[in-house]
């Protein structure tokens, strides 16, 4: 990115201060940033350091009103945040996508296809009867089954392995080592005390914006026809497991290394905190919170609760529980006290009958 | 699967009622069968169904007698829902084993070997001195180390990686992304605070008919000659820890994200629920469950129990105490006042003395 | 490793009682060890084996008097534990490091370069601008990002995937799968209930000495400049979440299955079991100890504590309150023989009165 103060000022709709033929080639913080770098400045408490940044721009609010000289560009605009977070977005975007073309060895059955602007690296994998959207970006060591279904403005990072017939939206990003399709764990348990395995047939349905972490895995639906879905706008962080025929709503927000058991349900606009474990066939309300490392055994029917424990009880009352829990060992001695002094006065009682 | 409905029938040991050479193609649930799809009636609850379904065929119990019109072809048999999970198992098979052939760019040592029906991915890595069984499946991107050996049958799913000297038996599957070998985590303190590296020098061994779910991770033995076992009939989920000689006995089934510390040695027949932690050193007992999120840091000597909470205490004695637990800011407050009541009391008693 | 006794008690400073010459292929434990095997007796409850062991050599405390026929041959050392170790580190080395040259196909961007004495396996990937020292060995299926620097003799084991701008040191050990440098989880919540993506732009530092495990995933920071650090020494298990922007202390431990979350700070020289679980934006004091599957939802400021639960407490209060816990009903049914007690005690005392 490598744009005039000008170029970026039109883009977020501000006001130059300075001269806006100078170039910007990079963002930082405004504590840190250096020449040829553009920041913002949206927190009072950070004001001092547009006195002092080597910034070559700073984004400002409107009404800014320095109380010192500054050296540096200003931008003005209605929210700098909101502008930094869209230069940001673009940046983003611009790295994101910049991979083109296809790097050698890499392969893809011939009655595939993919749509305009992919990236296909080196040693990534498209198998038979795949369909892939424009602006697609497969690095290098991805796997595409048979029959999977991706949409436009994807990416597929390294090393990502799409089980056949899987289908993927628009605007999906997977991070690298994520399984996507692996059979649930379904066996059968058979009178010698082995297992037989009970077949996994159906699929995986990501609709579109969701984000996937690292080495996450979402297992496939047992029956033909049947899906695991994740729905639109859902963010999976890392190491996360979704089992068989799990559905996550809406815009649901899931952190690092929390487990969803089979044919669970979980609402829209959730916030599952890290580490959390949730048993199979429950169903999860909307705009349910949970702690870090919840337990969760029974469906929760309150929309909106916030939760902590295993099993998981109301956030609030985990949090009094536990701070009597940390004074047991007081409580126990003072019972024993009291059943001491209790026996003293009976026995005094009786001796007063 | 492209039978006629007499093939099926014969496989099963069924009976036909109505026209056996129409051809089936799919398996699917009654209620959600369409043309040219099979399907099974079990449980009764499920009877309205087989009076409107679209499938083209559906298994049922010899005695079953039909209260209104039925469209569909019967196969009459013993269990329909043995039935069932047999043709869902051979079609599994027909899917799972249907790739063959060698795919290129692939790499195979030319010291190894590999048997009759086999399958090669595209990128698939095969190391030297390798001896591969019968009916193989290596996916694209799994990696086979030196001197691996993998029995018969076995499907070894994209993106594994399995290092070498690992030892992999019969009719096994190992899902994507899973990591067989990998360094034990063994460091010496040394005086200065950092560690020196202890040598893994062991290996892995994974018996017949185990399954392995995605992203897991087993770590080798630390000494030439010993090794990490997972023993035959064993079921591994996604995401799991099995550290350095480990050893998990036969049939156990192991949800989720759990973990196994280093040289313990697991039961056979035993059910670990999903992100248990067991400590290092340790022996379980066979028959053992383990409840979701329960950590053991002691041996469990006594077969057959179920285990809650961490520590791991009795499942129900856990549940007990945690109902209490709920409550402890009540407990607290109902002490507080028997102390005030008792001080009272004493007073008065005082008072009368 | 074909070496004579005189060459192995050469590189330990050890003197050797018996034929030098005889050659020694590998290492074993005392009681398992084979003709051509070497092993050390350093404990004396293992003292019987050398009477017995098959074993060529053995190596023993310099001031070790045998107290009946020995056959074997023994190198006296200082300390024959640390000279096994030595030995076993050494052979690892050997082991690790044998692997040189480039297998085909393989792929290196043209701008890119590697020292001396490299391994590029068959499928790795090495994207442009990447500098590598020598000695290091790139396994297949490896992935190595744009602008990448990885210092000398470290081993990137197959299928690993580094993020572009990624820095690892000297003498470090990644494993098979893990992933280094995925966006880390950051999202601003928007007023419809979607998140837009807050772009990650930062890097991924590695210092000299890390050994990270397999499956364990490494977020990036997120701004230009910031870095998730991992300092000289740490050792990473498997399964492990490192958020964006943590930092991890010198020498600091951390068992499998661990999650820390973005921003927190770990202290040099602390040791986290498995399975723990840490807040973000803490702080974290050095030679802090944390047990198994611990929540941390505050900053640790003393230094060299112990810490147990969830939310974690003081390790051994921990303990104290959950052999309480255990009694809880006991606890329960004795406060309300208490109330039962005391009400009838202030019935008495008023018919007293």
């Amino acid at each position: 990115m490598k744009f005039t103060v000008n170029q970026v000022a039109a883009m977020l709709g501000g006001e130059v201060r300075g001269n806006g033929d100078e170039k910007i080639v990079m963002l930082a913080k405004i504590q840190d940033a250096k020449k040829g770098q553009i920041s913002f400045l949206s927190n009072p408490k950070y004001e001092q350091y547009i006195y002092t940044t080597q910034a070559t721009a700073v984004i400002v609010k409107k009404d800014f009103v320095a109380r010192k000289e500054v050296s540096c560009i200003l931008i003005l605009v209605d929210d700098p945040y909101i502008s930094f977070t869209t230069l940001l977005e673009e940046y983003h975007k611009l790295i994101s996508f910049q991979k083109s073309g296809v790097e050698q060895p890499s392969y893809m059955a011939e009655n595939s296809t993919i749509g305009r602007d992919f990236y296909r690296g080196a040693f990534s994998y498209i198998g038979s009867n795949v369909r892939i959207g424009d602006n697609v970006k497969i690095y290098p060591h991805a796997f595409v089954g048979d029959n999977v279904i991706i949409g436009n403005n994807t990416i597929i990072h390294s090393g990502v392995k799409i089980y056949a017939d899987t289908r993927i939206g628009n605007n999906c990003v997977i991070h690298s080592g994520t399984v996507i399709g692996s059979d649930g764990f379904g066996f059968a348990p058979q009178e010698d005390g082995s297992y037989k395995t009970i077949p996994q047939l159906g699929s995986v349905i990501i609709e579109d914006d969701v984000a996937i972490g690292g080495n996450t895995v979402i297992d496939c639906a047992t029956l033909f026809g049947d899906a695991t879905i994740i729905r639109q706008g859902v963010k999976l962080d890392n190491l996360i497991q979704i089992a068989h025929n799990v559905e996550v709503g809406k815009n649901t927000v899931i952190a690092a290394q929390t487990g969803i058991s089979g044919s669970t349900k979980i609402g829209e606009n959730c916030m599952l905190a890290g580490q959390v474990g949730i048993a199979g066939h429950l169903v999860i309300a909307n705009n349910t919170g949970l702690g870090a490392q919840v337990g969760v055994s029974k469906s929760i029917k309150e929309p909106g609760k916030r939760w902590m424990g295993s099993p998981a009880i109301d956030f609030n009352d985990y949090f009094k529980s536990y701070a009597v829990f940390k004074k047991l060992p007081d409580i126990n001695q003072r019972l024993r006290e009291l059943e001491a002094k209790l026996q003293n006065v009976q026995s005094n009682s009786l001796s007063v009958d």
